[in-house]
């Protein structure tokens, strides 16, 4: 049997077909634009090219799962917002798809379906207990415990970037101060790293973007650091002193078998999870006691998103 | 069927029998003295007493629980270490106490088992999902999902007060700083009331405690607060803030049923928790999409140790 797996992303909308090992043996896209209607009007037309093309049939697929950049709710098939989408807000994206599908429909964050994914095929799938943080914009948060994805009330929770680091620091999008995500976002580093150079004129990231600081990404720093750059050293230091307090912080609710790291930064690898573990190790509550908790980055990439998505009808 | 529950504490260890409903049908207790080897001979006479007392044979006991303040390891059923109790380190208590009785044996901490009592019989029992602090010396904390004991790996996890509240604060007991349990135990509280009372003398939070600042207890800035007095409002508030940011970190994880504030400072129940509804109302993450997070006081106070400890071997 198969699933489908639809990615829905702010550039495009991937949608992948998934046999029962977590293969995506096909797949297709189109853009992101279009009122929300239309496009879940194309999903159901990419779906069945994508079943025509492999010689199934409807009664071949075990159903069909979403992952959504946003808030949903999982008991009504609703998505509640899609912040960086514009016209996405309450959409009943289960009910509208179900009239071109009876087939089971289920839906998810994207940050949820990511871990998933992993847990299943990817970085966590020889372990019952997985935690993951996506870095990216903002800081998803994602929970398996006993190969299960626990998702919180309403499947409102896990949002572990929106969890205190610093009472009263940075203002975060959610409304309060200090959140996780301020930190050790993408967005966060970036503006860390801006700030850094602004300080020094002659740090070597000035060169690694040309003189233009609007060029500035979250490789800046990191790449700079290696090559002996001293400012873009502070920089990564202070930043992964931030992500391992945060690592902390789920290390002592959890205490998972693995930790997982995704998104853009997570490409960094060893440079990034070896200092980790150590610091972790150092500050981990009790971890005299215990088995450690391996720090690693995912290994299904942009994939993750289609197979985790298809997953959650699997689940 | 009975189970027993033992509740180890620093001053006594009670012992209970528990029936199918949650209710101690009969309890003793003897201080907490003597090495661990006699006490557990102790607790062993201590259940055969009550046994008998009830007309009882060891084959209508289901099984025998252990809640303990401080580490296990529920693999091995040993105690790691009681920080509180002299000599209570690396105690298999479970082989020990099996030797007694051989009959399921099951330990976790004081704080898990506090919440799987309230979870089961208590301010909880009409939810699935529970998330609970125990506000003492420590923090304490308590998961429960899917009306399940959550304990993290290794059953190490769920140190809710040992996530960071305010980074680089004020120095923890574990090793790093700012942890929530310096700003929201008793212990805290006491010490932001006796900082506040240092800085006015004119508080009556003096006349409270006869001009003694070491007789400051949980209770002292509260009910001073309730009398008018500015300077024990601006502690309780502050005080409050703290908790609320604190119980917000675990509704954007867990996005329980309900929260529940266990330990001596949850007596002045909705004095307190009025207000933490309120501004966690105002500042959970997608709150306005969600039915709410109730948050409760436990209502079981001090049965809850053996009422949980015996709720272990019905999990």
């Amino acid at each position: 049997m198969f699933a489908v797996g639809i990615d829905i992303g702010g550039m495009s909308i991937k949608i992948g077909l998934v046999d029962d090992c977590g293969k995506i043996i096909a797949q297709s896209y189109f853009k992101t634009e279009n009122t929300p209607c239309e496009m879940i009007k194309l999903m159901a037309e990419h779906i069945s090219i994508l079943i025509n093309d492999n010689s199934l049939e409807t009664k071949d697929l075990i159903g069909i799962g979403i992952g959504c950049p946003g808030s949903v709710n999982v008991d009504t098939g609703m998505i509640e917002i899609l912040p960086n989408i514009f016209g996405w807000v309450k959409i009943p994206i289960v009910s509208k798809l179900k009239k071109y599908y009876d087939v089971p429909i289920k839906i998810s964050n994207d940050a949820n379906v990511a871990v998933l994914a992993e847990s299943l095929y990817g970085a966590a799938k020889n372990y019952d207990n997985a935690i993951m943080f996506t870095l990216g914009t903002g800081v998803g948060g994602g929970i398996i415990l006993d190969k299960k994805l626990v998702e919180g009330g309403h499947s409102l929770g896990a949002e572990l970037g929106h969890t205190t680091l610093i009472l009263e620091g940075e203002e975060c999008t959610c409304g309060r101060k200090g959140c996780i995500e301020r930190y050790v976002s993408a967005t966060a580093l970036i503006e860390q790293t801006k700030r850094a150079m602004l300080s020094d004129k002659n740090s070597t990231m000035w060169d690694f973007v040309g003189g233009n600081i609007d060029k500035v990404d979250g490789k800046t720093a990191f790449e700079s650091a290696k090559k002996g750059d001293l400012t873009a050293k502070n920089v990564c230091d202070k930043y992964i002193y931030y992500l391992g307090e945060s690592i902390l912080n789920m290390l002592n609710i959890f205490r998972p078998d693995v930790f997982i790291l995704g998104g853009g930064i997570s490409a960094q690898g060893k440079f990034l999870t070896d200092k980790l573990q150590d610091y972790c190790e150092r500050f981990e509550y009790g971890y005299k006691m215990s088995t450690r908790t391996k720090i690693v980055t995912a290994i299904l990439g942009n994939d993750a998103g289609i197979i985790g998505a298809a997953a959650l009808v699997r689940q």
